[in-house]
């Protein structure tokens, strides 16, 4: 139901704890699995539509060490006229329960038309369904 | 007197331009660069304090394409009680001269002590250096 | 048994497949778990022993694409007198099935003494423990 | 005349010094740079053909830690019938000295006809230039 990742040594840097930069890849690995879990490349691609990130503001809460387990979550928090947010957590997990936020992440995007290469209005049914997965928290 | 990158094949994804997650890459060279030239590195260790990110606000404004060249520039923009805040911008460059905005990031950080994990207060010595800074536009 | 990793468009560059150095990462996520699998953390901690990679030769059989799903394979392929070897497999699945080599790889390690930072001949215990995976084709 | 990069934080992993398979993405970085110098992309773009990576076999020689400035070097070591050979070495500067190899690698490519997607055989001016450049030790 969401992305698990277990922190290796790669995943470090100097400071020994995740790199700032390494979590945007894993937040991109969170939002490819929930796309295909609601199957939003379909969505966006029977449209010609893409999916543009034009705002990522993360904040960075506790440092994430080696073999640790951290799980990544996804769900819509705004759908506005041209632009939607996403909004990403990264949970340490022990048991299998997320115990801390690691950092969390608001991701603006829009909508864009593949062959004007602009932002299109969220409307009709693609709102309609933008607007159940906000309501259903998903 | 700034990071100058030029895009390769290995910095595009599947949709042929740079990767949200590179910038941030881009950007902490950009930072580690900023660092050397204005010895940050020696006046945060000589106080055992660590630079340490809290939260990254970054707008992608123009997506950036193979070949071209882009500038990562870095200055101070605020000083607060117990965080500052860094602006980091990253430029198309066209014959040597930046033309486009591709992406802004505001990253604001806090100083923490070493022994006591926690951030400390900016003042003194260090107030004053980061404060000239700030006026001078470095 | 093995890591499973399903291809993203982050993981692809200008040519549309899996970048050349990113199976590199691959491979390590995969070598990290078999160490978890096979308890060789403990193994070497408690020896004082890093295990380090002298030498990585991957063969790129056939582009990985998005979408895709891959299995990491890693075994013990040849142990020496002062190194071993590991054989590192990625394959492409299709219906849970292993149906194409992507990419294989010998990775050569030694076992350094923390304290000398020198290679140690492998013999004793650890012999024994590493010849019998590599009987068992582990 | 060749790439040179200052190891930074962000290079690093677990083990304090710059992760292995970080070093493919400096090769990479090596031959896109070298490339640029020999103006090997129109040469083989203006013939419908890639250049693809078919091995790299890399000797990690010497850890490189935070701070010091490596140069990447890239050379055509091998013209064969259907696939060539570049030799690329990362080393260890110091007062803008090569002093130390910190990793080599061989790396073995094909041109692929991009319409009949085979290995071309290397023949005609296309050999004439690459047999002039290992001449040369270009």
């Amino acid at each position: 139901m969401a992305v698990e990742i277990k922190v290796r040594g790669y995943h470090l840097d100097i400071y020994h704890h995740v790199n700032n930069g390494r979590y945007l890849e894993f937040l991109e690995e969170g939002r490819w699995d929930y796309f295909d879990r609601h199957a939003f490349i379909e969505l966006f691609e029977s449209r010609q539509l893409s999916f543009v990130v034009a705002n990522i503001n993360i904040n960075y809460r506790r440092p994430a060490y080696v073999n640790e387990t951290l799980r990544i979550t996804t769900r819509i928090d705004h759908i506005g006229n041209k632009s939607g947010r996403l909004l990403q957590q990264v949970w340490l997990l022990q048991q299998g329960e997320a115990v801390e936020l690691v950092a969390d992440a608001l991701i603006t995007f829009c909508l864009m038309d593949e062959s004007t290469q602009k932002a299109v209005v969220i409307e009709g049914e693609l709102r309609a369904i933008l607007e159940r997965m906000l309501e259903e928290g998903l």
